[in-house]
């Protein structure tokens, strides 16, 4: 049987841990396959840093037309992030029937019609389990075995910043200030955290479920959205004091009479909800369904490997159904 | 397109959830499939009860053969529970080339091999979703979304009865006799609770969660079980003096020389881990993968629609698959 050929858009933190992923677990992804898998091509320029991945150097190049022309490869990976020139290059990929698989939120809620049509255009597979919740299975839990039901409601923890930030000012009791500051030096906020400190990812990702639970596109933009960086040690005092938690969430619903409400903001969680306990970097997402009732799954929400598991789970969805 | 035509083996309370969660999300789920999905043919005797939905009574038969030789049928769903005659129904739907969808993990935990074995040869699709952790969408999620991981070890409340014993011993101080006397009023226990609470039901889901994740058949019986018949509230009182709570957990590990390990019983619980927090009737299950690190799902693991969830869940997928 056929080898399935890889082309990955991207050798950064998620690209790694992608192509470690599959380094490390080539005997799974291969059995679960039933052939071989490989990454052959990969669009980068820094060809010398040190990844602690084996790479052979003729598979980089700097040109993506060798990957979307390359009439070998069966599945394109775009791990650049950002929405340009993520949206262009997973737009030409598809136009060359090639699968696309993806871990880019902003590109998919900023063009998410545009993607869609040209996927049922070039009838090509395109998958994003990783654009949320991490290494969390949730879209494609959303989309398999909970697809017979009504979905309701949702509530997610989905961006693992903003929870490490509420978190430690909870535990340790400490000023948002010097929580981020804390997030920053762990590694778990960027150098400008604004994106997830304002909620703008968690709002790119509730278009993202909101399109697959409720199949109504709601552009991140038009999701009222209110960040964490108001939220005071005496705003955490508040809620305990109420026996709460201060959680962003991302909460999508279907009304009474058909409407959806959304929103991305700090709410008051109950101590004994489940997504109280979610805790530093971890994600969650509390789905309702009309036959499962509540279900929540848990897990790390960002990082190279959980991603990578994704993203390779992807990988093994479209190899199964084009085999 | 053709309908996707379901012969259904029993419709005690699990059947008739799985009926109407058909029913009342019949374009959720033929949506999902892209044409029409019908129950044509009811193995029961009891034609007669009001089960709340709305069967014509011409489906009911009283023989299995005219559901295993009826050549419109695509799909057996057995939920008669118990492992005969359930066993030898199954094996004679996929001797007849029916795709094959159940609940029971009695069966499947007995006849493993048996029932692998026929799926493979009559080359049929066999699922079973249901068999553990009701509606919680625990094995199509290992075995699609997250194969790409080499699976290092499982721990689950796989068994809600116990669960809500041990919940209200935990949070009203009942003696374990009391609880499950109110476990049995509220339909939480059966008049015999000994299949859950001497932990037989837990150690049959755990067989099935050790196939699906390492590949070995470990027969239920050879599984080091203990359930929670000796559980006082002087125990859930030393759990908690040392910030712990007691649950039923089944267990597996794959060890550092290969081989694995697997037992269920009680467990202290860290107050901070995730199941410590699942409560009442609530199943979870926390997974660890060498990729994904850490994940759980949590859910209502029995219950007519819930487990209708998984079950219908199972037959989107195989539709979808032969079509």
């Amino acid at each position: 049987m056929k080898t399935i050929k890889i082309g990955l858009l991207g050798l950064g933190n998620i690209g790694t841990g992608t192509y470690k992923t599959l380094e490390m677990n080539r005997a799974e992804v291969e059995s679960a396959v039933g052939t071989g898998v490989e990454i052959v091509k990969i669009l980068e320029k820094d060809t010398d840093r040190d990844r602690g991945i084996t790479v052979d150097k003729s598979k980089f190049t700097m040109n993506p037309d060798e990957i979307f022309e390359d009439p070998e490869i069966d599945i394109v990976i775009e791990l650049l992030g950002g929405i340009e020139p993520a949206t262009s290059f997973m737009l030409k990929a598809m136009e060359n029937g090639k699968h696309v698989v993806t871990a880019n939120k902003a590109a998919i809620a900023a063009n998410y019609h545009q993607l869609m049509e040209a996927a049922k255009k070039n009838n090509i597979i395109f998958r994003y389990e990783a654009s949320v919740g991490g290494g969390i299975p949730i879209l494609g839990t959303l989309d398999g075995p909970l697809r017979a039901n009504k979905y309701t409601e949702v509530m997610g923890i989905l961006n693992g910043t903003t929870n490490y930030i509420l978190t430690m000012m909870t535990k340790e009791g400490l000023e948002y200030d010097v929580a981020l500051k804390d997030a920053q030096d762990q590694g778990f906020a960027e150098a400008d955290p604004t994106a997830d400190v304002e909620g703008i990812d968690a709002a790119n990702k509730l278009t993202i479920l909101i399109a697959m639970m409720f199949g109504e596109y709601i552009p991140p933009e038009n999701i009222p959205t209110t960040g964490i960086s108001k939220i005071t040690k005496e705003k955490i005092e508040e809620a305990r004091s109420n026996k709460c938690k201060i959680k962003l969430i991302a909460h999508a619903k279907r009304n009474e009479d058909g409407s959806l409400f959304y929103e991305v903001r700090p709410m008051y969680i109950s101590e004994t909800h489940p997504l109280a306990n979610i805790n530093k970097e971890f994600n969650a997402v509390f789905v309702r369904g009309n036959a499962v009732d509540d279900v929540m799954f848990y897990g790390k929400g960002a990082g190279p490997l959980p991603t990578g598991s994704a993203v390779m789970g992807d990988v093994i969805e479209i190899a199964r159904r084009i085999l």
